[in-house]
């Protein structure tokens, strides 16, 4: 068997998106072990960065060493007891996932259902949780991956605390890209990924807990049914005062890239790389409209800015356009999921990719697979 | 904030290793996305490798996406149902944590308990199994990291089987450095990690699943109670026929490095590996004894070849010259853990570190702080 020699490949589809060369430069370092005093102060910059990024002063702000999926049921698993109701939005597939864990670890899920392609109607949560009063958690997803919608997370999350909820938000494809703010927005438990905004490789989830959700993490009542996850061990290692505890053997190599991904986008100033996203996504919109007749599903106000799904045109084989990016221009976009399988396409204009040259050359190969030259 | 630049250290102690330059080189290549043709390929390249040095025909051998504790978690989360009784054979700290995921997931855990530093007694699981004949599983570990000690899984697999348990093992320390034959000593559930004897970063976990182990899971009466864990959701990313699910977002340039890796110690051959590990070591034994008068806590015979825990002599303060090796001589050797802490240091000399330069090294470094010159 021989060296793997991956493809160049342009990734534009939900995440993966192209890693920045100096993120890709970094993994490539020497490794360090996972108490050695300088990967600790690795991991204190890393916390300093992840609080910018969230914009947060939680304290609770580190990685966990694994995917965004982890992140997600890390977050529940912490959050939630046996029993607990938990009301969770669901209008996607990521939301839907949600809920599968949440009975998994065995709460009591009450969905709140949302078309998929819109918004979550904040009233619809708001009698959710009337009609459930004793609620402990409310779920939601900021951006859905799986339709390209954006949820108002400010509005939910001050319903989910006039109830006395505790929030539980995804930020999994806005962190980096589009305003999170999680001091502001009152979010107690928040997780994300590296490889979307961040630009940066997979395998790591950023997460966030608020002092209200450490404090009721910490007086549960049942011991987490889970060891990898628990912030109480986690904490030991992230958090010690003075000595560290070892937990288990932080991936040091993935930590340099993130790292330099979060330094790259403080040096930008995540301000303007909210902006950026917004700027070169508006023009990809445009011109697949103009030019392409291709429509995104989500109506305009709802919709991710750098994430979107587009309706594939009646009578077009959805599957052969995508293998004809993939292997005429080498352009990776996404499938639909669940509900949109087969329906639409997803195109990310994402952390390093959110630039023009790349808005370009989405357009244009579309153009040539669509014979709309 | 400026970008990280790591110290080249010589890691030799319980683990991460230094990591091949080769390896190294594939962590930058291009990410490509989860689910591309090309990724798939390197999936179907990781499972022949793996299954080559896990010396198994298992179809369900893979890799998790995250470090070897979740490996741990994972495997024990499939395996047993809330109340069933496993059996844990407990000589050191990661055995001891078993126990404490066992006990997290609602299985009822027997402890068999065993001398730290010592292999575990074949005959103490046998009667712990006479005692409690309808345990479910078997859990031990291999290698265990905390303490230098090699059990003799192949005998507690024989003893666990003929009591109709199914049995779940540690291989972490043991996995490309030390003989580990799955099929042969009939392992239904192992784990391992990445970073120790394959000569790779750490954050992954490489895992095998017997056929027997597969019907259990698949026949449980209660679900998993973790998502990202449970086997029957992965299996639709890595063994699904014709068309793969997507599951959680791989890391992809984890996997070329896990990839160049595992294509390194098949080159080498891994009964080679295992002769150096075992030829280095004796090496590295016989000098700390002659040289140094410092022995290994595990008797002879009893020992992991590639991973030391040597007694610290009366009177001499282990941290202080732990902390001398590191910043005179760039060199992490490893701290004792649990009941052995400030007991011992432990030393390792795994994979692309098993060769006689590091032997020289190591030596001389100890001369030098301990002030044997």
């Amino acid at each position: 068997m021989s060296t793997f020699k991956p493809i160049n490949r342009i990734l534009m589809g939900p995440g993966p998106a192209n890693v920045h060369p100096k993120v890709l430069e970094a993994l490539s370092k020497p490794t360090l072990g996972h108490l050695d005093p300088q990967f600790i102060e690795l991991m204190e910059e890393i916390k300093l960065l992840l609080r910018y990024t969230f914009k947060t002063e939680n304290k609770h702000t580190f990685v966990l060493s694994a995917p965004g999926s982890l992140g997600m049921e890390s977050c529940l698993v912490n959050m939630i007891e046996p029993g607990d109701k938990v009301v969770v939005c669901v209008g996607g597939f990521f939301a839907n996932r949600m809920v599968q864990i949440v009975e998994k670890i065995g709460g009591q899920a009450i969905v709140v259902k949302e078309t998929w392609g819109r918004a979550v109607d904040p009233q619809k949560l708001d009698d959710a949780l009337s009609e459930n009063p004793e609620t402990k958690v409310a779920a939601f997803v900021h951006a859905e991956t799986s339709t390209g919608a954006l949820s108002n997370i400010k509005v939910l999350s001050e319903i989910a605390h006039k109830h006395n909820a505790l929030v539980v938000a995804d930020v999994v494809t806005s962190l980096g890209a589009a305003e999170v703010l999680v001091d502001e927005w009152n979010l107690d438990a928040v997780y994300s990924c590296s490889q979307k905004g961040l630009a940066c490789v997979a395998g790591m989830s950023p997460v966030s807990f608020s002092d209200n959700a450490v404090e009721r993490i910490k007086s549960r009542k049942t011991p987490i049914k889970s060891w990898f996850n628990d912030l109480s061990l986690l904490e030991s290692y992230w958090f010690g005062e003075g000595k560290r505890a070892y937990h288990h053997t932080a991936p040091a190599n993935q930590y340099y890239g993130l790292q330099e991904a979060l330094r790259i986008l403080k040096d930008e100033g995540i301000e303007n790389a909210w902006r950026r996203h917004k700027e070169n996504s508006a023009k990809l919109i445009k011109r697949l409209k103009d030019e392409l007749n291709l429509e995104p599903i989500v109506p305009a106000g709802e919709r991710i800015p750098h994430l979107l799904a587009i309706t594939v045109p009646a009578g077009v084989d959805e599957a052969k356009i995508r293998n004809e990016l993939l292997t005429k221009h080498n352009l990776e976009i996404g499938a639909g999921l669940g509900e949109l399988a087969g329906k639409v396409w997803r195109i990310g204009l994402m952390g390093y990719n959110s630039n023009e040259k790349l808005v370009d050359y989405c357009v244009n190969s579309f153009k040539d697979v669509l014979n709309k030259k």
